[in-house]
């Protein structure tokens, strides 16, 4: 069974657009294993066409007018992103109109017409997908609009807006005045030349109206929430919570109280250890209470061209998967069609490779480090760190503690039956990996 | 529009068994104003009915006989929630080829028979859902595969044995044994009385054969892992290693490298502050890194009654999703059904109540730190923390910090007006709220 492509209109062509075509270009093949059909772009628009792009733009019909692909009759999909809200709300509803699907990034449009918007796609048996619109690359609208379907969410929290966790770091960090601070943000790109949207809260009230709503089963309403930003912060006060064991930082709050719902936008203080204190940089993170699931939570890269369009191309995966009905375009129970289940090699551990923890039991004289040494350098291991504890009172052996650079696990199995036959060291040597995973 | 309730027959009536009828139960209002009909569980089976059990069974059809549910023809979906492997796998594919959809929390069974129940399912053209089977109520399938559907995954890495991380973690934290803890974490119902799947990796290899699978499109293949438990490990090594700054875990690794894949279950080293390295006690997390989205991790109970039967509850929702076709029982876009969006009141923010960060510029001289306390005592704000910082050289005045206790946000508004007419304080104290988060 082999279903047509599904052509896509894409509305703006800015830093998550870019990404988009990038990601769907780069990972066609495995997106296609599994949605079962390709996701082509067809068309494109932005306002300015000729400026550069760092994407090869040729076999995309590109337009100036996004009314124009919004009408396309071959589109069965727009992507809107090209944010604000004025524009945004016509194209988007727009193409509702003309009864395409629609995925958007836009946290702006929803939190403020989300209704309206809603609404229409309904009566027109419609999808409008917004993974995208809140924590970027996080999937955590599916998570808890359908992982915790099961739940009474009881409150969630999270730290939902990149640059006032970005600037926030750097102030606690380096010490640096916010000003100072927000100014090195919008020459890396990480704040709009208006920071307002962010430093003020009001990014982050848009996402938590958004999450709110599918938490709690209320309407989206913006207006409800109380809102401040990271504008009013001060390095003093980030030090001196520092000094009593707390981090400063800048949260979305909705908690379902016996008298009604706290939604707040602020910066508060986090013990440190708490798992929300030690989410960093431009790293984003949301904490979902349900009652059944108890605590849960959500962290990756919360803004970025290409952790933005990871939710874009998600979506549309989604959405592809509701233009037939048959039993057959649902979600492969290994997320990969079954034909395109491919059995890649699996490695042997002595094809591994890593940093490796040794405990040995040594002789307690002269020489035995340096033979340790010497075994380990033979086989070309580095050694990182070696501690020689204190000897047990009578004991004639002592522990030695290594930690060593990264090597085959070939190599180091080696370096370990040679170092079991030096006789000064004992059989059955304590052998751990040390693991590092990039956050 | 609605449609009539969907018939569920639940095999099993352990833990996980009567987690899921307290949720169906408890959040049956909230659960259909997401799913959009009634999901009822009209037959239950358990080896031995008269066992007392904590929920009221009457209105469910008892019966011994698994098979007999199975065949029911008034069954939509059957849940198998009765573990072990030979049984469990003849009775899902009964199920199946009864033309019923199956939730199943059986990661053993999946792991070692799935590529033939997955087979049978996609012929019948019924869903088999599994989101229970791994890391309990953390959606961490549903988030792999389809939140991160756009991205070619590069590895992931989790704590997905509650046990195992339990016993690590109190071997850590009080300098216990392993045979001490185990039979601790026996006697609180964290291990199994034949603790070896738990502690010699065996659970956690299966799910990581799940995992895997989805991740990177390979086949379901148990017997390609490199498998090691945690019951090698010594307090020793976990002290040493704690002196190096690093952590030791038990982790399933799954990383794809061009030679093939890595696919191991072993206890490693961590280094602190590493977003793994500060999972403790029975929770579980695991960190996906794709080349779009970046690294993401999910975390929660790994384990436990409800925190599974959240899991359980939310594939039944997506279950009865499937079994009409028409657009509007896809998933809601605000998570609930349109007509039941309830607009539950919301606070405004004199009606919060949280504990308070207080900085204030008093003069330097005697008394005043005594009119501070007086005013917040006439409060009733109990004072947690309190440090009065050196005066600036010169400066006539000093911070003063304040952690306060919880108290109502009226309560504090009117105590801080006070403080700032005293003359001896500045107007404008820094004013911001402490939060703790469960975790």
């Amino acid at each position: 069974m082999s279903l047509k492509p599904v052509n896509v209109g894409l509305l703006g062509l800015g830093t998550v657009g870019i990404g988009t075509l990038k990601v769907l270009s780069r990972n066609a093949e495995e997106i296609t294993r599994r949605a079962g059909r390709e996701i082509h772009v067809t068309h494109a628009t932005a306002r300015n066409l000729s400026k550069p792009r760092d994407f090869d733009l040729s076999g995309i019909s590109l337009e100036t007018d996004p009314m124009a692909v919004v009408s396309q009759p071959s589109i069965k999909v727009v992507v809107e992103l090209i944010g604000g809200v004025e524009q945004a709300r016509r194209l988007v509803l727009a193409a509702i109109d003309n009864e395409k699907h629609v995925v958007t990034a836009n946290k702006a449009l929803l939190a403020l017409h989300g209704t309206e918007i809603f609404e229409a796609a309904q009566k027109k048996g419609v999808v409008v997908a917004f993974e995208a619109a809140v924590a970027g690359g996080i999937p955590v609208i599916k998570a808890i609009r359908e992982g915790l379907a099961g739940n009474r969410i009881e409150w969630l929290a999270g730290i939902i807006n990149g640059t006032s966790n970005y600037i926030l770091t750097q102030m606690q960090e380096a010490g640096r005045d916010f000003a100072d601070v927000l100014k090195e943000a919008q020459s890396l790109g990480y704040a709009e030349a208006d920071p307002s949207f962010d430093i003020e809260g009001v990014d982050a009230a848009h996402k938590l109206t958004i999450l709110a709503s599918i938490a709690f089963g209320i309407p989206l309403d913006y207006s409800k929430l109380s809102v401040e930003g990271v504008s009013q912060l001060n390095v003093r006060d980030i030090a001196y919570a520092r000094e009593l064991g707390y981090r400063i930082k800048h949260l979305g709050i909705a908690r379902r109280r016996e008298e009604g719902m706290e939604l707040r936008v602020q910066p508060a203080l986090l013990k440190e250890g708490e798992l929300l204190a030690g989410v960093n940089g431009v790293m984003n993170a949301v904490m979902v209470k349900g009652d059944a699931a108890g605590p849960t939570a959500y962290y990756g890269a919360g803004a970025g061209s290409e952790a933005t369009a990871s939710a874009v191309v998600a979506d549309l995966v989604d959405v592809v998967r509701t233009l037939t009905t048959d039993p057959h375009n649902r979600v492969p129970h290994l997320a990969f069609q079954p034909h395109a289940i491919d059995p890649l090699p699996v490695l042997k551990p002595a094809q591994y490779r890593s940093a490796y923890y040794l405990c040995l039991q040594a002789q307690d004289k002269p020489g035995v480090l340096a033979q340790i040494a010497k075994v380990l350098a033979e086989e070309d291991i580095s050694i990182e760190a070696i501690r020689q504890k204190e000897p047990k009172a009578g004991a004639a052996e002592v522990d030695v503690v290594i930690l060593t650079g990264k090597v085959d696990e070939g190599r180091m199995l080696q370096a370990q039956r040679a170092l079991e036959s030096l006789g000064s060291v004992n059989k059955g040597i304590t052998r751990l990996r040390v693991e590092h995973f990039e956050q």
